[in-house]
């Protein structure tokens, strides 16, 4: 029995009394109105059991023939994921029917009444039972994959994260102000997303990458402290960990250093922690020099919830006889160690595939020492290592008997590169990074400029308003590639999730800075010509960072793709299965926007 | 004595101990430091004085050489908009010298040390008189513009606006969710902007006009209540109130009827007015049947903040020998009236100035009724009007000796509207709107369906998910010009600031309308295929609403242009007097995204 059309769309709506989350033994023998999904059915003979879900939780319904005839009988047509409407009576379940497990598990609904508010076909895939669903198939039915309990809960964390942060800056004086999506090129280097304007033929609009010279110019507008969470767009290549949309916590101030601005955001990051995941965030952050970070780490973005640093060995052999070692050290290269954990559970066999691992990254190969008692060892290397030098190497690596050390050499930065690597490979294998803690970093002092070999000249390591150190800043002209900038990031377990920098606010030295980027008069006047204008008008010393929204709230819900943060992402592929989108468009549509295709 | 370069790039920024808005008398013999551009300079022989101006507000300061030779040496040099850091002591004006209309008019700061920050070059316009600039050159230096104490005001009140909507919405369960930028063409009608896809050659995104599908799925999702304050993009013909992008406060809930709706956002409102204005708003709002709209006042915004309803006269001149209405009524036309406030305030100029004005908008002319003592009156259509007839007018009309009604005939929609926009032209003209009256209503009942002139078919009034009225779908196939829809308004002050419905939730019902509008099932798969899939899984009943931000925020600030509300707009002409967007791009850009100019 079910409704016709006509008498299904004429049904007055009845008006919701509770969700299902949240009834409890104090509400026995109160009538009720719930709404949500069939999450599970079961036919009792007599006595039919639904599981009733919405987003607060689920709540256990019971039709009765003794209650109600009607309802009972109305009970036999529904499915999963059916939505209904059903009035009742708060009952105690008894005892041994009590779920401890449920928020609602010591209550269900004796059903007087019930609407079936719509039908559901089969799912593509369970709600409940899910490992085995592909990603293209959660992404085409994303409103069914957001059922799911644990992508609704990232999606709440989401919601919590954004309003927590904004009512932290909110209390910090931080004004959120928006900035336009329909603008101009910006200078980041990597490719813009393009609009073509139908009101002004032949000519585009660029989608931001970020709103990097707005917040400039609000600096230089006086608003003093502002942030926004605002989505960017970036055209780049396609990679898995790449959106073409990402949404960016960003900021900027005016007035401050580097301190005021780490202060701040460590302890934004702090509440962060605290509010969401009940974690205590030690501070302040440690802070780490980009050149220890790449000789200690190998990387600019060290994971620092496990040790297994990189050592530096050049002083031991100086006077080696290893020709390998010694022709390294000519050439200024370096003599990389690192001391691996649990070193009792490497065999041979690890060691060897360990050696090609490192030789597929271009090093010549792994030279492991497995320390013994005393000054003892055993390693391919021994005949070249004197009793003094081994006792020396293992005060340097803090060895105890049976440790194991791996060492490579090479240039210096191949070496730092391939044994940070390692040091991951390392760290994933023995499965010893800890989950559930958090190990903040700043890493700062990047160089000011790096050479692209993509361009063919020095660039900018992170955009061209970036400060020098001010020490740094007489060796502009006689070693520019030695200056350090006031750049920094903020990283998390191993995760860069956020950049920034303190900005340059003359125009001399801005003009400076362009002269040894190579950018034209020209050039700089066409791309951000404005920006260079309003330094002209009373600009205050300011600096900013950006973050990684969807990267934090992935770490916050301990979900292990940066997809599982968004309610509707798109592929690696840059498209979206759901949608369809990107999709052909009408020629009429083209021909209007003063464009054609051009394949 | 200026510094060199040099000395300024490596000099130390001193921390800022307080604002320029927050010193008073509880703080006089402290020593602070302040930072900010210079409003105002006065150079008293012996003294400078100088207001210093941040984003809180200003204080005067004083150099004296007496305090500091040095700093009042170097205080010669700064011009307005310079930015400067000072040090200096709290001190009482003395009592002759007291600003009352400053915060900080009992104090100013003599001054110990300064730091020259940046200069400023001479501003293209005055920060404080201003009336004189054109809105271009406030739009091209917006970054100068902003830092007016009117528009630094609206950022503000913008961004409070913003924050109380959102700890509202979180109070009341609603989850801020993240919608796609980059997705496919909205079933809006309007137009699209579309973007490129260089790694999808030959296809395109669409920027959303609204979350509109997105938000529905969200329901199917069981989301429940959501929201978002989020861009959209209209690539509209140019008009002088509309933007290309603009800011939606997007709102949607499940298992709601209209009424829940209405009386959350009523909350919402008054909270808003109450919180940013110290405005109480009456609630609940009125609610006016989109017919009774425009039969009432020929618009379906009216502002209720002045009277002057149309009636209709139709039934006073059924039987009238003057052919032009006889003619009308036989045309099923309508015979209208208002009767005008002040009407001591029309000379026989005024009034035939409104012929004018009724004729040039396509009617006949406007008729004058100005009544007397009695059943008295004075008008060209006296023959045409017995005794009886002009008591019973002058009781329609609630009309007192003197007053003046105007009328006017023809087809009922013209004169609807005529008298609508003669009601707006007169309540400008006699200045009788009053200010800060905050009169909401709410519009409902709209039709269904309307009849587009340039599409030839009937199209969705609101869209095409917008749910009729239940007691008119019996009607959807004999008569579906007659339904009406579950769409509403919400109206203030004569501005429309949302709009939304209570969808279609149902498959069958969803396929109907289709088959009405004339969209078939291939055009219906290919725009909005993956919502119609959705529905077919279990769809609550679902309703939303959306707001205009910037206009909003307009009328919160009392600003008179919507580009008032926005930190940085774009023109009528859509484009940016700042960045120079929209503008050409290099046709190497073109290439990659597998497109060409069509000009």
């Amino acid at each position: 029995m079910t409704l016709s059309e006509q008498e299904q769309n004429e049904m007055k709506l009845w008006k919701r009394t509770h969700s299902c989350g949240e009834l409890n033994k104090g509400n026995i023998e109160e009538n009720v109105t719930l709404m949500g999904w069939v999450n599970s059915r079961r036919d009792h003979g007599g006595l039919i059991f639904i599981d009733l879900r919405d987003r607060e939780g689920k709540t256990q319904i019971v039709f009765d023939p003794k209650v109600s005839k009607e309802a009972h009988q109305l009970a036999h047509n529904i499915r999963n994921e059916f939505v209904i409407a059903v009035k009742g009576e708060v009952s105690f379940r008894g005892k041994d029917a009590i779920n401890p497990n449920m928020k609602t598990g010591e209550i269900e609904i004796r059903i007087s009444e019930m609407q079936i508010l719509s039908q559901s076909k089969q799912l593509p895939f369970s709600i409940s039972e899910y490992s085995d669903v592909g990603e293209d198939a959660r992404l085409k039915y994303r409103y069914l994959d957001l059922r799911r309990t644990e992508m609704k809960n990232n999606i709440i964390l989401r919601h919590k994260v954004s309003l927590l942060i904004r009512n932290f800056l909110n209390k910090k004086g931080f004004l959120e102000i928006e900035t336009p999506f329909l603008t101009k090129s910006t200078p980041e280097g990597a490719r813009d997303y393009i609009v073509p304007s139908r009101v002004n033929p032949g000519k585009f609009f660029a989608l931001p990458q970020s709103p990097q010279l707005f917040k400039q110019l609000l600096m230089i507008s006086g608003f003093d402290k502002y942030f926004q969470i605002v989505r960017c767009f970036r055209d780049e290549d396609l990679r898995a960990d790449r959106a073409p949309e990402f949404t960016q916590l960003d900021m900027e101030m005016s007035f401050i250093d580097r301190d005021i601005l780490f202060n701040l955001i460590e302890e934004l990051m702090a509440t962060l922690f605290k509010e969401i995941l009940s974690a205590e965030v030690k501070r302040p952050f440690p802070r780490l020099d980009y050149d220890d970070a790449m000789s200690h780490y190998g990387i600019d973005k060290p994971d620092l919830r496990y040790g297994m640093k990189i050592h530096n060995l050049n002083e031991f052999f100086k006077d080696t006889q290893f020709s390998p070692f010694s022709e390294v050290l000519a050439g200024n290269g370096k003599i990389g160690a690192l001391k691996t954990e649990q070193p009792e559970k490497f065999s041979r066999k690890n060691i060897d595939d360990l050696d090609l691992f490192v030789k597929s990254l271009g090093l010549g190969g792994l030279i492991s020492i497995r320390f013994k008692e005393g000054s003892e060892l055993q390693s391919s290397l021994k005949k070249y290592i004197t009793e003094e030098t081994a006792a020396l190497l293992k005060k340097e690596m803090q060895a105890q008997p049976g440790d194991l050390v791996f060492i490579a050499a090479g240039s210096t930065e191949k070496v730092n590169q391939v044994l940070g690597l390692l040091r991951i490979k390392i760290a994933n294998t023995l499965k010893i990074i800890p989950k559930e803690q958090y190990k903040f970093l700043w890493v700062t002092n990047f160089p000011l400029f790096e050479y692209s070999q993509t361009e063919k000249r020095y660039t900018s390591v992170h955009h061209p308003f970036t400060a020098p150190v001010d020490e740094d800043i007489a060796m502009l002209e006689s070693n520019p590639y030695q200056v350090r900038s006031k750049a920094y990031d903020l990283v998390l377990n191993g995760n860069e999730i956020g950049g920034g920098s303190i900005r340059i606010h003359r125009t001399e030295l801005q003009q400076k800075i362009f002269n040894l980027l190579g950018i034209k008069a020209e050039e700089a006047e066409q791309k951000f010509g404005f920006l260079l204008e309003a330094l002209q008008y009373g600009p205050p010393p300011h600096g900013g960072i950006a973050f990684g929204m969807d990267r934090i709230v992935m770490l916050l819900a301990g979900a292990s793709s940066i997809r599982d943060a968004i309610a509707f992402p798109k592929t690696a592929k840059a498209t979206c299965p759901l949608t369809g989108a990107p999709s052909e468009v009408s020629s009429e549509q083209l021909k209007e926007l003063h464009i054609k295709l051009d394949l």
